[in-house]
């Protein structure tokens, strides 16, 4: 049994425009790395943080890769020490599922150094609660895709209830994420908690839609569902030139676009690597007019979830 | 070409738990029967109905197939006359999209005795005219599965875009009609305008769940989706004996139960015929201990909307 491993796991799309806190996807690139290595005591410590502008945390009780893996061995009753390393690889507070990923890959990680003794969907609560950590609540739109790879529908969380969903083969995604940081906390108590019911219908049509248009391969009806009548409009005040690069997808050819989680990532879906590409630079160009730096993410939609990297 | 046609229409589940406005799916009984014929001038005049107890009018500007007929011609600049039979097959303000099955048969008869000018999809705005007149509101959950037969999703009505979905082989709906009148128009005013987030969480998750269940025939997902947090929380009030059917037909081992349309009939899901009639007697059964008359329907999904008769 191998002392040593390295996981990769991918950044995530939640919301996907009408879903929200039920929807979420990965995708292939960015994606964070975490180093797990047995230690012969049963001590949890966080060796290294790279990438991370000294932000994150060395406290095992706090970090968001840390805690999912000690609330782990709580349940599977083990008692392993284990030295992490984690590489950033991509922007915290981005909307990309920055905190998912690092939660997933090291429980994904702790679980294969121990000869996988849960399921990889059984790992889901566990990642959860790096969620808690980072942004106060227990979502599982970032972490779910993260995990189990592909479109996942979050159909309910008392008692958590989730579905892999298949994706049509030409979908990509194309994801800006300017460098501004908007916090998730903050991000979320700006919603209304109320709407009225006429766009609760539209809302819930289009998350039908989504559904449908997905497991259907039918572009032309997911372009049509991505309006997000409850969250984007409020939301999309906090990032600057967001209708503008919206905008810009759109004419470019996309088949919609909206926010990436909470912000202030925006992502679009287009049919084919081709218009994604041109889509990405498109929404790119918004940002870089106004002297706002961006990175620029075009993928496919990540089917596996975290893969064991060398 | 044919001077006289005969067109039977289905009954309609509409909102299906959680899909309020955006669900509706058509059965193969009960159903409504429209006779049209030519006539030699361009008058539309409703010669006779039964099975309406009177209640219905006669007056072509009003009826539920008369007015659907008359726009229909008015969108082809055509000035055929017809005669038109209606006889009721089922239950007015039943729940079960009584009008909306008239409206379908109507416009469905004119259009094939003209040969098909239009589209089967392109009559739907026509018969939602019928519904308008009869509920104060031009829907489409019920009159677009009459019109199409399967589930469908309405994802938008301004403007409207349709989607009828795959259902499972072995899915079955019993259908109990208590004899007891619920005006539509009452029921849709008791529905309060605001709903929490959370709430419109739970209600989008299981929207998503029950199209992803349907389309991968995952009956247990179907089951889990269908309870609905928005409105027959307030309808159910409406219904005597609502919890008390709704539990009868869970224990015997239905998927799930909810209102059908705005009631007073109350639905079941369940996965085979056997498991439908079951239900659908342990449903009645609780009308029939307080004393209540009921009709009961047991059918599978009707996948081809109207017919032509004889």
């Amino acid at each position: 049994m191998s002392e040593s491993i390295k996981i990769f796991a991918p950044a995530t799309v939640a919301n996907v425009s009408c879903g929200f806190d039920i929807f979420g996807l990965a995708v292939d690139n960015p994606g964070d790395e975490v180093i797990l290595t047995k230690r012969n005591d049963n001590k949890i410590v966080i060796k290294e943080i790279t990438g991370d502008e000294g932000k994150l945390t060395y406290d095992p009780e706090k970090n968001t890769v840390s805690v999912p893996i000690l609330r782990y061995l709580d349940k599977i009753q083990n008692k392993t020490g284990f030295d992490i390393i984690l590489n950033k690889k991509m922007p915290l507070g981005s909307g990309l599922g920055s905190s998912s990923a690092s939660s997933v890959a090291g429980v994904f990680a702790a679980n294969e150094l121990l000869n996988n003794p849960l399921e990889i969907s059984d790992l889901l609560p566990f990642s959860m609660e790096g969620e808690r950590i980072a942004c106060g609540a227990a979502h599982a739109d970032n972490v779910a895709p993260a995990l189990l790879g592909g479109f996942v529908i979050i159909r309910s969380y008392e008692p958590l209830d989730f579905i892999k969903i298949n994706t049509p083969d030409e979908l990509y995604v194309s994801i800006v994420h300017p460098d501004l940081e908007v916090n998730t906390k903050d991000a979320r108590i700006i919603l209304r908690q109320e709407a009225i019911l006429k766009k609760i219908i539209a809302q819930t049509g289009n998350v039908a839609g989504m559904v449908a248009g997905l497991m259907s391969s039918n572009y032309g009806l997911i372009g049509r569902s991505m309006t997000d009548y409850l969250v984007e409009p409020n939301r999309a005040i906090l990032i600057p030139y967001f209708n503008e690069v919206k905008q810009a997808a759109l004419e470019t050819g996309a088949l919609g676009a909206s926010i990436s989680g909470a912000g202030p990532s925006i992502f679009a879906f287009s049919q084919g690597k081709e218009m994604a590409d041109k889509v990405g630079q498109a929404m790119k160009a918004v940002f870089t007019a106004a002297n706002i730096n961006t990175n620029l993410f075009v993928s496919g939609v990540n089917q596996n979830g975290p893969r064991i990297l060398d």
